[in-house]
């Protein structure tokens, strides 16, 4: 421990006081994968523990084409209209494959961008890839901290990030477009299940009959589900909305608002975030553990090595197994353990 | 090193010769967790090693009903009325659920199992359970080197046993049951891609026509996947077969057979089996690294201990992960390290 990180760190008050290009600052700080960066990173969010503040985290997910965007900027600014700070952050751990496209435009919610009230925050550039939960519950602590009431966190729908967003989530939203029936079958199970509210936009104009014939069928889906422990009667629950002409979002933040309450009020609020807490606790020990393979190159050639003597018929994947893990072992005893 | 390891394990020369209990107590011994076992296990498989013996290793799925018993003793009767030694192995990942009732019983292969060419080996019972994969990869070595012509690896349409199997096997054969239209979207889009042969059941009486158009449906939805390089011109396939009336088997066994030739010629055989050995080695290091927190009582105690806290609220999950990193380091300077 140095100097520097006895005295509080300059973006301690500002963040707690909410400023935004603070808040920018401090999550640049944690997206930072700089030895130095990490540990101030890491002691700015002790220091920013305990403050009790706590925000309603929505997750948002939804496939490109949906209207992601259009539904934030107007949700959003239907929010803060009604004098609540809205904090927007994006989770694209697909974005090495898209190129990083679908999200991280401030443009695309130009409105919402210059409100007061809100703070967007793009996805990080590509260069920055790897540890997309972590950094992102981080920021989502930061946010929290900061005083924001509603945190949105918005995904695609692609691969195993709505399980990783549900997970730091309070509420988790789906996001989808009117549809034949045909298509309702190409909704991942495990979306199904996960999700609190199915949210049908673009119920406007010519596809309102359709948007309307959607939410039905989705409405019949969610009945065929299990009825689970920590949801009220009528959720998990489809509805439609217009992003566009801003019709249907004031009855779905009260549906929020009714499911977050009584979520308090059972218990089921507290012991989400409990457990949550717990998930990504014994996730980090795994993610640390397995650290060893990567982050050390003299291991990550030991790797290697043994990987190509295993491919070659040299070795059995077993035998190889054991050799690297007596190497790991060795290695730990050679150079002086880094203490937390 | 003691001196049972420097003799040759009794064991190893009746599996050689390919004797049928022998091999059966090799696999008994192979599924034993009793650390003793464990090292004459692991010494018994080195032992096998290269003697250059290569069983054609099939993969074989379908969910409980498709009538995977009948296929698998009529496919093993034909086989062996060839002359062929056949092995059959079954992997049941989910029998902690379905409390094993899927497989695992001799009785349901009667005919086969008294076939002298044939060898069947039930699933494990639940008191092994855990350490699955390298399990079976153990069972498939200790079939291969007793000299089996085929080896059978059986699973149920459950979960991730699919994948796991397909990494230890030549050919993936998946079996269907007729269906309606609406029904394939059911399969799992993952199980499509891994497929090398589809094989529609109960082509015979009644269910004839449906068996035809499901085949053709599968058909339709094969050529809509990308071209593997693994593969020659018309394949993945879909085939309807009825192991009731023992049709469409020698088909199969043909396809199966052009495939494997076409894949050794081209070099991808090799490949694929390296690449599945590499997998495997990368697969026992992780686990190796991850059974650091549940094979050693204190460290479970400490796991417990702060996972508690986080879920309490007293530490920060990242926090609690750090010192838990710091404990392992810790605990494996105060013990002399395990060699290999």
């Amino acid at each position: 421990m140095n100097d520097a990180d006895l005295a509080p760190d300059p973006l301690l008050e500002p963040v707690l006081q909410g400023q935004r290009r603070s808040l920018a600052r401090a999550i640049t700080l944690v997206e930072s994968t700089r030895p130095d960066h990490r540990r101030r990173a890491t002691a700015l969010l002790e220091a920013l523990r305990g403050h009790g503040r706590e925000s309603l985290r929505i997750g948002l997910s939804g496939t490109p084409g949906v209207g992601k965007s259009t539904f934030i900027e107007a949700f959003g600014l239907m929010l803060t209209g009604q004098g609540l700070r809205v904090a927007v952050l994006a989770v694209d751990p697909s974005s090495t494959r898209s190129g990083g496209s679908i999200l991280g435009d401030k443009t695309r919610m130009e409105r919402l961008s210059r409100d007061p009230l809100a703070f967007i925050r793009p996805s990080p550039s590509l260069s920055h890839l790897g540890g997309v939960s972590r950094r992102t519950r981080e920021a989502v602590a930061l946010c929290e901290a900061a005083g924001f009431d509603v945190v949105l966190i918005e995904t695609v729908g692609v691969g195993q990030s709505e399980t990783m967003v549900a997970e730091m989530c309070d509420l988790f939203t789906l996001l989808m477009a009117p549809a034949g029936g045909d298509e309702l079958q190409g909704v991942k199970r495990g979306i199904m299940e996960i999700a609190d509210l199915i949210l049908v936009n673009k119920a406007d104009g010519d596809l309102k009959p359709a948007a309307s014939r959607t939410v039905a069928d989705y409405a019949g889906a969610l009945r065929l589900l299990r009825k689970r422990a920590q949801d009220p009667e009528g959720f998990p629950k489809a509805l439609p909305v217009s992003a566009l002409a801003e019709e249907g979002l004031a009855g779905a933040w009260a549906d929020m608002q009714q499911l977050a309450e009584w979520r308090r009020a059972e218990g089921h609020w507290a012991k989400r975030r409990a457990a949550q807490a717990t998930h990504w606790f014994e996730e980090e020990v795994r993610s640390g553990l397995l650290a060893q393979l990567t982050d050390n190159p003299r291991a990550r050639g030991e790797m290697a090595a043994l990987a190509a003597q295993v491919s070659e018929g040299q070795q059995s994947p077993d035998a190889a197994a054991a050799l690297m893990l007596a190497y790991l072992r060795g290695e730990s005893l050679d150079s002086p353990p880094q203490r937390a």
